[in-house]
């Protein structure tokens, strides 16, 4: 590929529709001249969310694409994708029965590629171990590997931006009260039960509600 | 994962059918007590490949899945699954056209999840840098890369294990005929054509001739 077609000044977010990825949204319009978005349909149990990451789309006029991933499902067992498993957090030196192995691995090597195609190097992702949940791909360390493991597969000088990477829930939101982009929120879907309103009950909703209690904000989304 | 499920001694054998990866099976069978096969349906216009795949399963009376990633087909544009695009060698300092961006970084995440699924750390790819062809998803440093970024993402041990990586095709034969397997190259398919008999001129043919020209015995399979 040419220089002429590295487009330094664009960048792809991976949006879920969930708050901070929301919030990189809002940090990757400031920073770049150009924002694309894509969301992942892996078959989880929160449609809601990318309902939300459409409608966020929407409203700012953004350019927007669902990538199907059905493999990730028929390969995992976890309570994501599927009912059965209850939403649980991690026991001593497990994994929380949501973390979908491989989910973030997958994700930004599908974005990579999609990205590089429209000559994007740029990858804007929510990720943070601050309030990680025991979720190995969610650790800066991991994030710093796929960076090189994609610009050596592709040669292709990718850089995976991670604005949340270590920041608490309530200073995310602090983020995006600089950012000016609160209102957003008021669209994010969170809940792991997938459901509208919110179950407030379940470890994201949890999580969530912290960051705005510790913030000393009110959320803007309904809880049951 | 508690270690009792960790299982050593078997091995997950990325399998398309093609020559090296059948080679790169044969060892396999020699290293570990148990080998599972998986190969990728992705588009390719080469679907012989996955038959081939599915014979040389069923002659070794082996466990094989063919697994769907239409996703490559959908984001990127290359000679392997668009007709309309010609088979090409790189252009200096390019890339060839059948080269398929990120398709073995997709490949060996989506093997690292289904194999951690069984408890297997033990990835067997054959890729190989000698005759890489311009592919830079078949270096040694990409593979050490994506083996700590797999290993990193899901907390599990993987090795990614490459018998061919500093090989000529010659001496990818000689294993061949040192592991006893040589009978198997008759149900392997390697024309980027996909044709049957094999075309005999697309680069991936005319390295496989080389191979066998340089190593000194005919080839088991038919060309045109």
């Amino acid at each position: 590929m040419s220089k002429a077609l590295l487009k330094t000044k664009e960048a792809l977010v991976l949006h879920s529709g969930g708050q901070d990825s929301t919030t990189c949204l809002a940090w990757a319009l400031k920073k770049f001249d150009k924002v694309y978005l894509i969301s992942f349909d892996y078959g989880q149990r929160h449609k809601s969310e990318i309902r939300a990451a459409k409608t966020i789309a929407r409203r700012l006029k953004l350019s927007h694409e669902t990538l199907k991933l059905p493999i990730l499902k028929e390969l995992t067992k976890n309570a994501l994708t599927d009912k059965s498993i209850k939403v649980k957090t991690s026991k001593k030196g497990g994994l929380p029965t949501t973390f979908v192995d491989g989910r973030n691995a997958l994700f930004l090597t599908v974005a990579a590629i999609y990205a590089k195609q429209k000559g994007i190097p740029n990858l804007v992702t929510g990720v943070c171990q601050t309030d990680y949940s025991g979720y190995p791909d969610c650790r800066h360390e991991f994030i710093k590997s796929i960076q090189k493991t994609l610009t050596l597969a592709m040669e292709f000088p990718f850089k995976i931006h991670t604005p949340l990477m270590f920041l608490t829930k309530a200073q995310t939101i602090g983020l995006m009260v600089k950012l000016g982009g609160l209102e957003l929120l008021k669209y994010t879907h969170t809940c792991y039960e997938g459901t509208k309103p919110a179950c407030g009950k379940c470890p994201a909703c949890r999580l969530r509600l912290k960051g705005f209690k510790e913030y000393g904000i009110d959320d803007l989304i309904y809880y049951r």
